[in-house]
């Protein structure tokens, strides 16, 4: 069994530098049925001006191009949308540990119906700083989510 | 009106230069609705052992973080995945062209779901050039596409 807090906060200590850096305050962490960090990342869409680098992409990313995703599990400090969602049914990854389904919620339901066990941790550090980060900036918020700002 | 031949010859030149590369051969180009091409690119799973970086995914980085993609085309010289199709749906891109639905289908109806205009080409260019990747390499065939290879 997988400590799934103790990769929860890594996943939020990397939300925390990328809000400490002016970015989007969400994590992901990819960890094998081992335990073993595979890749771990934040949303860069302000650090690379890249809006494809959501946490779990920046995970997924991290943890190169690989054979086989049996047995992972994908921490994302957020609830994903359907860019990461997609993701993580194309390749397969079995089990996925959302952080917050407070700030966004909407595609666990279709992990679950892929057959991907979804487990919502709701952690309170999760939860407070997206919230701050949306009272703080709207529109990064807003656009990070593929939505325009009016 | 889009010259969606040339633009997708846009695309699959940028898949064949990944072809040629050793990389998987597969091409993206995202376009405003005044021609203008706002991003450009290939897969780059062999280039960057990078999993997440499809053809569509390529020109969704090479964009840029963009406020809207309000009247844009994605131009893909193949079927898109389901990583691809979550993130055009999470982006809202109104219209995507489609330059083979021969070497793989499936998340077209997905994204008409979702109110997306979908064109079909189905390009002998681009389906020959997959198909000969496919047959010289499957095993990285079957891997890009999130499977694994037994």
């Amino acid at each position: 069994m997988l400590d799934d807090k103790k990769y929860m906060k890594m996943a939020y200590e990397q939300a925390l530098k990328s809000y400490n850096e002016g970015g989007c305050p969400i994590g992901g962490c990819l960890v094998d049925r081992n335990g073993e960090v595979l890749g771990i990342g934040h949303n860069m869409r302000v650090q690379e001006n890249n809006p494809i680098i959501h946490g779990e992409m920046a995970a997924m990313r991290a943890a190169g191009a690989r054979e086989s995703y049996a047995g992972t599990t994908m921490y994302t400090t957020l609830s994903p949308c359907m860019m990461c969602t997609g993701t993580m049914i194309q390749f397969n990854i079995p089990r996925v540990v959302v952080g917050d389904t407070v700030n966004s919620y909407g595609n666990e339901e279709l992990l679950k119906s892929k057959g991907i066990e979804v487990v919502i941790m709701d952690d309170p550090d999760c939860i407070a700083l997206v919230k701050k980060f949306r009272e703080e900036n709207p529109k990064l918020w807003t656009e990070d989510w593929g939505q325009e700002y009016n």
